[in-house]
Parts: structure tokens; sequence; C-alpha cells
């Protein structure tokens, strides 16, 4: 059987397994993300550990090709650009480093992309042509599908839903700006907006009331909403009201048929899901009403990145065989 | 010499003429679009025009395609839509009723995406992959063009720029919603925000302020602006600032190369081109800035329709005789 090695590279650790055509996980590992021994040994030892894995498989198994996803991950260039916290080379020429190794097809990518491209092949996109994948985790990815083909734009920097501005001078984004969607849309921004209908004192029967400063999660919040405390609900309303109505301006240029949410704060479920829908569907043109689909990731947990980022380099190879078919 | 017929449907007029794959228009015409006589016997005049002018130019020519674009025309249907100051069918089978008559490939599109194929071709957007053109009149039309294609969107509705909602409770559209990008940003928009000028009695020495009701236009709002016309200069300012903003957050989306301005507005060159590009880059992610060329179509006045749709159909005839070499 034919495997891909995905590779899912963060900052702490390194998470990786080998994935079928069927999108099926045969092995996985986790390795900490070893910046002191330098990159060179790091990538080594990293594919080592491959190897190893799909020989611990038996005969029947093949390494036909590797795949990396990183935050920065540029499919455009083969790099991982400034992993500053890594002390790594500003553009590590990863698709280099690692066809060296494995003399195999290498393929790189960025989180949004990889989950997008992870649905497309083994999740609820599959047969689907225009779609996003949006990633509500820290912050807010977004993968966009048109026609069959990943958007990259002219320099590979598509897909920054998170970055659009909802705002004149809202919230202090980590770009610098102020009023990004990702403030408000994403594990982080739910809980700024739990924090701040906290502080405005109007919830006094709330559980979150009591909430440490500073302790306060997406995971606290969707457990007290799925409760029926109010504040929790009410932080899921703005939070999908945000979302919902940058998602109908996005339908309006792209007019895709499906929206896929993905990441952390997905697996609060209907909770994000209803109010997202319902403001979405309220701010679209009419011709677009009724006919965008907003649906959950149905793959779970650790399994995303990989699966995603392997389904990127099966993506690859589809299109390989095609050209010599 | 092979030749192109573009055809530009309008609701009052129908201009159609002869371009050659560079881009020349070799023969022009415009006859009323007259619905009283029904949409078959309107075809067949039309048709028995386009014969004609090809005769006309004598034995060197042939006509090789025939392209119509219209403000509902769909691509993916090859249809015209709810033309229903026509009296016509709501959708017209024109690619069908057209192929009938000349037997020869026949493309539908909107207005939007036949000025961006047209500055594709032959505009300031040749040789670029990643662009959208804006069309500045009555409306905002937009057409995106990503790696080198067309976006249509899952049912051929892409490009709804001028329908991105900029502000919660802003001004009356004629999609029934409030706030759309198109109600500041285009020649109707700006009359809208000069007549607001007028009325808030802070410009007493504006030349506009002695326009009788009703009888602001575009075109004298660019006059008065560049004889030093404080009033009509805000105006451009305001218009600038809601467009430079929303293009911002389309590049964060699909990180273009490269941004057309055509349509009536943009016949005031600089004056819409410098607060829009301002603007723009004032609110573009750091990533992005600087990156994203802002341009003035180059083609002009009437030929600007027909050029892009009958560059419609070189795009189309280019890629079908790659797939036969």
């Amino acid at each position: 059987m034919e495997l891909v090695a995905g590779i899912d590279l963060g900052g702490t650790d390194t998470k990786f397994g080998l994935v079928s055509r069927e999108g099926k996980l045969f092995a996985y590992q986790s390795i900490p993300t070893n910046a002191e021994i330098g990159h060179e040994l790091f990538f080594e030892q990293l594919s080592d550990s491959i190897q190893d894995m799909v020989e611990a498989l038996g005969p029947g198994y093949k390494l036909v090709g590797v795949s990396v996803g990183a935050p920065t991950g540029s499919q455009k260039n083969g790099t991982i650009d400034n992993a500053s916290n890594l002390n790594w080379p500003r553009k590590l020429p990863v698709a280099n480093i690692l066809s060296a190794n494995f003399n195999l097809p290498v393929s790189v990518s960025n989180d949004a992309n990889a989950a997008a491209v992870g649905e497309m092949l083994f999740g609820v996109a599959q047969n689907k042509k225009d779609f996003l994948c949006v990633t509500l985790g820290t912050g807010l990815g977004c993968g966009i599908v048109i026609d069959g083909d990943l958007v990259l734009g002219s320099r590979g920097h598509a897909g920054e839903l998170g970055h659009v501005l909802i705002s004149g001078n809202g919230r202090e984004c980590g770009c610098g700006r102020k009023g990004c969607l990702e403030t408000y849309a994403s594990a982080t921004g739910i809980v700024r907006t739990a924090n701040e209908l906290i502080a405005s004192e109007e919830y006094p029967k709330s559980v979150l009331q009591f909430s440490e400063n500073g302790s306060l999660s997406a995971k606290k919040i969707t457990k007290a909403a799925n409760e029926g405390d109010e504040l929790a609900l009410r932080a899921f309303e703005i939070t999908g009201r945000f979302l919902g109505r940058t998602l109908a301006n996005t339908v309006a240029l792209l007019n895709p048929e499906l929206i896929v949410l993905t990441g952390g704060l997905s697996r609060s479920k209907e909770l994000i899901l209803e109010p997202t829908q319902r403001n979405m569907e309220e701010n679209l043109l009419d011709i677009y009403k009724g006919t965008v689909e907003l649906k959950l990731s149905e793959i779970s947990g650790k399994r995303t990145a990989i699966l995603g980022t392997a389904a990127f380099m099966w993506l690859k190879l589809d299109s390989l065989s095609k050209q010599t078919a």
C-alpha cells in the first residue's frame, strides 16, 4: 500500500504520521521541535523516524511522498518562513532538505490551506469545487478552493480572512492594526468577548463571572454555554455575528457552494454554527440566499493537520499521474 | 484576418464590432435593442448586420467566433437572465440562438467579467495572472482573475464586490439592503456623497452648491474637482476611502498583484486613483504593503465593452487551439 508522510511542524512539537490515499492514518508520532540541535540534524532525525515508521509497518507498505505543514509554510517557495522562535534560517528550504533525505516528491503548505485540501480529499468538502475552509484556532485562517484548485495568490499569501478589517477602531490585533476579524472570531476572540461581557456586569448570574483573570478559555465558554449560561451564549452570538457577516461578504466575492468551519472553536459545534449561519444568511444578497452550505469539519483532533498536509501531497501525486497518463 | 464579433447588449442600445486577436476594432455599429419585435427577430437582424459588416471588409476577413456581453449574461449557462425591461424570456438562451445563426463558437459574459478579460488580453493586465478589474459605473462590478482564470463561482455569481456590506446601517441600495459598497463607490455613489456634502452646508464656496436638485453627475463633480473645488475633492476623498479600505480587505483574501479601475468614474483618473491607492495601502496587512499595483484602464469609452466581450471569445479560441495542438 502506498503511503504519504504528513508532517505537522509546530513551534513546540512536530507531529507526523503515514496516510493512505483514502485518508487512513497508519502510524502516528510526536517529537519536540528541537531547535537547539540546528535544523540539519533535526530534519535528519525526523526523516529517520519516518523511515523507521514505514519499515515497522512491514514489506507491503511503500512511502511515495512527504508533505510538511507549518503556520508559515510557503507552497510557492517550498520554504518555512520566519520561524523566528526556532532560531532557523529566515527562509528554511524545507522542500529541498526533505527531497535530499527521501528522494521522493515533497510539498509544503500552511495550516489553513492544508486543512482545506484535507476537507476536499477526506472530509465534508469531497466533490466540492468552490469552497472555503475557515480555521478557528488561536487566530483565524482560511483556505480558498476555486474550481477545484487552491488559491495561493500572486505571492502565496491568499486566504488572510482573519485580517479582514471589520471595524474601523476595533480590538487590537497581533498584526499591529485594529479591528481584524480574528480578534473577534477565533478561540482567543471569543475569550476577549466573554471578558468584555464579564466586565459589563450585565450577567451577574453567569458561572463565568467567577473566572480568575486570565483563566477563561474557549473550552470553558463552550461548557458554560452548553449548560445554558447566558453570558456564554451571548459570547457565541456575538462571535457568530461578526463571522457570519464577514462570510456573507466573502460569498459576494467568490460565490462558494460550501464553507467548512474547523479548528478549536469549531468543536463547540452548533453553538458556533447556528449564529454564524443565521447571521451569514441574513446578510447575503438575494441571489446567494439558501445556496451556501455551512458545515462543521468531521475530521477530529490531532489527525486534522497531518491528514490535511498529507492530502496536499496526494493531490500533487494525483495530478502528476494524470499528466503522465 | 480572423475576427471575433463582440456584442455589448444593453437595455437601450446594442453595440457591436469586429475585433482582431490583437484587440484592434475593425468595424463598429450601434442599433436600438428592439424588444417590441421579439427576441427571435431581433437576434436575426443583429446576426444579419454582423454578417454584412464582415462582408463589407472584403474577402481577406473571416469571422471565427461571436461573443455577447450583457449586465446579466451568464457564462455558465449561456443565457441572459431576467432582462425584465426587454420583455424577453427570463432565461434567454442567447448562446444557442447565435450558434444556430452563425454556426460558430459563441460565448456569453457579464460586463464586469468581460472588462477583466479585456484588460488581460488587450489592456493593463496583460501577462498578469492574479488581478481584479473593478468597474465604477452606475453600480460597482468586479471581475476576478486567479492564476489566469476568471473566477465564476459555484453558480456563476462571483465578483459582487459592489454588494459587499461596508456599513451596518449605511445607504439604501437597489438590492434592498443597506451599506453596500456600490452606494458609495460608483458614479452614482459619489453623487450621493456630494449631495450629502452640499446638504451639510460646510462648503458654501463650492460651485456645486448651486447645482439644481438632481442635476449633479460624476462628470460635473470631476470637472469641479479638477478646478480645485473643495467639496468635489472631499467627495473623491470619501469615495476613495470606502473603496480603498474594501480593496485592502479583498487583497487579504486573494493576494492579487494588480487592481484595475475602469468604468465611468475611473475617467476622473488621478482624482479617484490617488485617494483609493492611499487608503488601500494604509489598510493593508504588512505582508501586502507595496505589492499591489492599482492602475487605471487605458481602454477608452465605447470600445471597452466590445473589446472585453470579444476578448472572452479570443481566450476561448486560444484554449481550444491549445487543446488540439
